[in-house]
């Protein structure tokens, strides 16, 4: 399989990857470093006029790839998953404000309750935010977790199990969020990829590390772990996906670090790895 | 769905849930506690005479359930690989020595090779044992393990491909260890239970607690967690499972604690929960 090496133009990056930047500190940086695509967390919006972001982002060059992040949907209370759709309808209206095309969804977990009522009570969010998205022309993209997030943070787990899922809301207005991270494990991942086809509406990079020490924040830079992710982009680009390479990389270690160095590192990792 | 509430008669704990005590002590404390059965670990025999413990093990009132554990197979090199099965072989003969029916399987993983080629290793590895366990009478138990450990523990993630395999292999001597802290969360879990049916020859119980605070050593206590462990254990008994439930729980912060006291908690967690 060749495949075109992924250069700047191609690479988009989280705002969580750069945890310690704020906005405009990260619109400027990416800027500088000649990364073409941005995906805004809600976090790095908080607390600032989101029009002023809007203007912010739609006046730099980036571009701006997704939001990250609506979704937990299940809870013990009708009163809670009301507000948890409350809040999703909020997500899709900063996306649009900002321009996203795409917002990403973790579709959450509720340990108090089985996972098929987490399921459920999943696939009856988005499918209660369909109209919402189309009115904003925001695509909502359900992010499958990797199954040690099945706890809390998603009853989603594997790429079957979304594309279940995106099959059965069958709407234009609902895909899929591909994260190397969550899925490089499966077995049946190639195939997977292939029946979401033009379902796909992102595609996210970092690497996982041997040993990792926390389940949450110890993600690699790509290259630095065991996962197959140029093989990956291979099989996610047959499917038919030409979009960007989104580097999401949670990590204590990197945060810790320069974030223009780690940008530069950024890139070469993903001319060498992606 | 009704289920025989689990008496102590069919509570089986694996020496590493006890890790601080050593093979005689955990002998005689799961006795005090009138526990019924033992698996043993690799680790508890180390330093002391095999033929030694298995006079302890047999001359007490405790079933041999298990040992824990063989596998490994996967390597980058063929001697590597070879020492691996060399080592297996060992294992087998100490679970035949020590009156274990059966020795679990950590299949392993290579992060420095692809996941298909670690797992066709695996498959060929056990191949080449089941002669081995024909001969000392021990039946191989391929324990799937969650995808967490996909990178350097096992490229065997689910019970669909343990499945896989032992159909593969197609031989009495291979069956399937269950362990619900691996399982928990496939929503494919009833379906393959049923569909292991006979090849189960042994089912593991812990918890998943909220938050993990390590991936290896936080299991939890039966109860202190999200895992639907009292309805999985229904599933396996549908598909004709009728041994014991084994408690295998590793706990940086269980082992800082009394041991004999905890034994008293594992017990009431097991009428409780499983």
């Amino acid at each position: 399989m060749s495949l075109t090496p992924l250069d700047s133009s191609r690479i988009c990056v989280h705002t969580m990857t750069t945890k310690p930047l704020s906005l405009e500190q990260a619109v400027e940086a990416y800027v500088d470093a000649g990364i073409a695509g941005i995906t805004v967390w809600r976090q790095h919006l908080d607390g600032i006029d989101l029009n002023g972001a809007a203007s912010l982002l739609n006046g730099s060059e980036l571009d701006v790839v997704g939001l990250c992040r609506g979704g937990f949907f299940p809870a013990l209370s009708g009163d809670t998953r009301q507000k948890a759709l409350d809040d999703n309808c909020r997500a899709i209206e900063e996306a649009a404000t900002i321009g996203a095309p795409v917002a990403v969804l973790v579709c959450g977990a509720e340990p108090g309750q089985s996972l098929d009522e987490s399921r459920k009570q999943i696939a009856d969010g988005i499918a209660a935010l369909i109209p919402e998205a189309e009115a904003a022309g925001v695509r909502l993209a359900v992010e499958p977790l990797h199954p040690m997030y099945a706890d809390t943070r998603s009853a989603i787990n594997t790429l079957a199990q979304a594309n279940d899922l995106v099959e059965a809301l069958d709407s234009e207005w609902v895909g899929i969020a591909a994260d190397v991270y969550h899925l490089w494990w499966d077995p049946a991942l190639e195939r997977e990829i292939a029946r979401a086809g033009d379902s796909i509406l992102a595609f996210h990079v970092c690497d996982w590390r041997t040993p990792t020490r926390d389940l949450v924040n110890d993600r690699g830079l790509m290259g630095e772990g065991c996962i197959p992710i140029r093989q990956i982009r291979g099989w996610i680009e047959q499917a038919g996906f030409s979009g960007y390479s989104e580097v999401e990389i949670f990590s204590e270690e990197f945060w810790a670090t320069d974030q223009r160095a780690y940008l530069e590192r950024i890139k070469e990792a993903c001319r060498g790895h992606v």
